[in-house]
């Protein structure tokens, strides 16, 4: 589809279609339709060509026409009707644009663009489809994200004491296991999730709403500003400049969950803004999980909405999101003890009646004894003390390992 | 299979069988397979007949083979091998029995005996199948048995202020809703459940493990009382002056399980017996739910561990403990307000845009500006607000709505 973002391509093709996605990001919306599928059926060299041309075209139809002759099979969003309406809605803009002065502010900030092709462009986007952004403009180190390391962690503004300290322990234990904690640089649960990641040594990723030239909130700006100094990113889909308007923070969230292997949500009101996070991770089949909280608590009503409506994971601690990363082995990292297991604690002949079961059929007790060596009166309670972990469960055919009990082993470092 | 206890049999007859089989309840330990198997086969009357003929008996061995031969194909529980150590196990009890006693003991508490074919006897024991009670022993009434409105409230003993009230709060709106809640009498969330049932005004249910003239623990006596008088009941397997063992404790959790329509876990440490009435519920297929509390609640963690590796369903609410129940409606008390509607407090635009937007295929904004019969400014700023209130999302199609905005209405008393 994309043509023109080749690595094949010379130094300065690449530099026009670099500058050709920046000014994109400047003329539309994050998230305008009509725009990224144009974006992807021609790349945005010739899409900003085209725009002009169309523009100073007498006849808009005839110029949208002529477009849609060089489209195989134009997809909705790039109906006749919604060309002419995107006209409409890109022209005022395109005098007003200066995108050389936002390249040199962004340098200046020793920043840079990522577009489409680049090394280092998240390949997670794409998932977006037309829904990508044209480019990403980017402070701090770009290496960060690539995505297979990255996990977000967002939540309320108006946080609790538990949901900032739960946030921060998961980060800091996420950043300690080589994890790139994402989030949205707000006050609250954000703030505290890239607190963790850098008290964990690990880099952190602050997804903007505005421009990365205003790390936005104010009050958040020293933070910020660690997560540049420690080897992490600010990122925005909008210019240098762009004010971080309502529409655009919600529109940020789908970064959020596209630049990531998960999204985790510490504490969220019953409507809050990180729900909208976590129904774009689901919609691009990120798993989501969710840390559940007091039933008291309205700042976990939409924790506890995302387990009851949405099946999202409930998440208690580290190995708990490192579970929910697909093809991630728990246990990567050198301080990990893995979860409490069931078995550990329990008496020899508990052990030596969890190993005489069999991983599915039920076991009677004339079957146990012989299998175990154990008194019939030291089998019998065995089982009572296993029963009570929940490792074992008696049915109509005899004794049975649970799920737990059937767990293998703790899971300790590979 | 039961050939005894027919309705049409003569009241002679009838209490024969609540004899025998309140014997057998004395002779074996809650859940033995082989004398419920036996049960199940030739009735409580012939089986003690056949016990005692066989105890006498001088060649055990062909007593067995006789009563396999009347069997038309006897399972497992009643092979010849089984059956020979039931004798065993049997035997050194039928000569200290005397139910007699016992029932008159019973009789002068106001209890009685409950057996299979009584009205009244809770259908709901029958899916334990062999490893169902031969009788149960009742104070109270046990009217309040029948099992179509019951809820099991269950937890650790060690309960936290959190849990405790939680506790009581789900059960006294399961009981002001005329559920009858389930419980085990223990200190802890099981106390606390009797107590909000009691504050509900709705009738109780305590399931002891041992007999039910002792109303155990000793602490909880009181409110056990109270359970009886404010027309509840106290219910158990063995027969008065039995002792309540660690066994019978775990054997009993079976029985709330299978007395219960869904079996709801308010707080539970990582290896708590309540786990084993949860595994119990989701063996017989009841709907288990979990209450959610603080990560860093050790008495939450069993809760968290249904909610991650059971399927439990996490409940906050009564509303949520009552969509547990299969073909129960919502909402069928007086007080009842339902749960939050996250419809409710939307602005006109914003009801507009959710009533114009299709049920399943999204909608580009060029479409549902004809449909809303709005400037493109109001839908565009309705659906900002509709999207941070969970209620749409925006995919690469346009706007849709999630399964929360799909919802019907607020669910009202019907």
């Amino acid at each position: 589809m994309v043509d023109e973002v080749d690595a094949g391509r010379s130094r300065h093709e690449r530099a026009a279609v670099r500058r050709a996605a920046a000014t994109w990001s400047a003329l539309v919306e994050p998230g305008d339709l009509t725009a990224g599928a144009l974006l992807l059926a021609v790349g945005p060299v010739a899409a900003l060509a085209w725009l002009r041309a169309a523009l100073d075209h007498g006849d808009r139809a005839r110029a949208v026409a002529r477009l849609r002759e060089r489209l195989a099979d134009p997809p909705d969003a790039l109906s006749a009707r919604r060309l002419l309406a995107a006209l409409d809605r890109w022209g005022p803009r395109v005098g007003r644009l200066d995108t050389s002065r936002d390249a040199r502010a962004l340098r200046s900030l020793g920043g840079r663009v990522l577009v489409r092709g680049d090394e280092g462009w998240p390949a997670g986007l794409d998932d977006l489809g037309a829904a990508a952004p044209a480019c990403l403009w980017v402070r701090g180190d770009p290496g960060v994200l690539d995505g297979a390391a990255a996990v977000a962690v967002v939540g309320a503004r108006a946080a609790t004491g538990y949901g900032t300290s739960v946030a921060a322990d998961l980060a800091c234990g996420l950043a300690d296991r080589g994890r790139v904690v994402v989030s949205g640089g707000a006050y609250g649960i954000d703030a505290a999730a890239h607190r963790g990641a850098l008290a964990g040594r690990g880099p952190t990723v602050a997804i903007m709403a505005g421009g990365v030239d205003r790390l936005y909130p104010a009050g958040n700006t020293d933070l910020l500003e660690r997560v540049l100094e420690e080897g992490g990113a600010v990122v925005a889909e909008v210019p240098v400049g762009a004010t971080p308007t309502r529409s655009r923070f919600l529109r940020r969230n789908r970064l959020i969950a596209a630049l990531t292997r998960a999204t985790v949500v510490v504490e969220a009101a019953w409507r809050s803004g990180s729900l909208s996070t976590a129904a774009h991770a689901a919609e691009l089949a990120r798993p989501v999980g969710a840390v559940p909280g007091p039933v008291t608590s309205m700042s976990s009503a939409g924790c506890h909405r995302l387990l009851r409506e949405h099946d999202a994971v409930c998440v208690t601690s580290v190995d708990d999101v490192l579970e929910l990363l697909p093809g991630v082995q728990v246990g990567a990292g050198p301080e990990d003890v893995g979860p409490p297991d069931p078995r550990e604690g329990l008496g020899a002949f508990a052990r030596a009646v969890v190993d005489g079961l069999g991983p599915r059929r039920p076991s009677g007790l004339d079957e146990l004894v012989p299998a175990v060596g154990l008194a019939p009166a030291d089998v019998l309670g065995a089982l009572g003390e296993l029963e009570l972990a929940g490792l074992v469960v008696r049915g109509p055919g005899g004794w049975s390992l649970t799920a737990a009990g059937r767990r293998p082993a703790p899971r300790r470092a590979v």
